[in-house]
């Protein structure tokens, strides 16, 4: 592991935040390895694969989801994780997240779990 | 799962920032399960069981450590899981990190996992 280093992290995870919610689904898919997995909040239901996952972040354009960092980006390159603090606003009503990813080789995320609660 | 409510995890996680790099360590090891195991930062080697983390934390009040919240504490009763950011500050250092903690029904920490570099 450490091939992918620091920068490279921060950038994919900055990217994600900025793509969720936006109508341009593929680009935010690009993001991801074909083998990831989405555990939105953590202990629900795992989705898995870029098909299931890929529809859980289709539903969010027509929700009106945005998301912006509020906090650094931590990344851990030995690990190839992150985790990092950010708000989602779905139609004016703001919610605090934390976001822990883990990334492939290629700086692909394999797997983004949630922690939030109402 | 689900017998822990928000109230409590936030409580725990508050009462262990606030005790991390004390003297007291006995006070600090009260808020975890026998079974913990603790991996700070995620990637290295984990420490497993009650004496191995005590170790870890006992070194800590002679590095002068204290930490402190900077956001929110991220609660998810459901999955007994919390996550939060904190500084830590290492005699004038201060570092920005996330740690993801699970408990057990009794709310005591079962795992601590820090994200940060430096």
């Amino acid at each position: 592991m450490g091939e992918v280093d620091s920068a490279a992290l921060e950038a994919a995870c900055e990217r994600y935040v900025s793509l969720v919610g936006d109508e341009d689904v593929d680009s935010l898919m690009d993001l991801f390895a074909p083998d990831c997995r989405v555990e939105d909040p953590v202990g629900s239901p795992v989705r898995e694969g870029h098909d299931a996952v890929r529809e859980f972040y289709a539903t969010l354009p027509a929700a009106g989801v945005s998301a912006r960092l509020c906090g650094p980006v931590h990344t851990v390159p030995d690990a190839r994780a992150a985790a990092f603090p950010f708000e989602i606003d779905t139609a004016g009503m703001v919610m605090q997240v934390i976001d822990v990813m883990t990334f492939d080789e290629e700086g692909k995320i394999t797997s983004m779990t949630a922690y939030w609660n109402m």
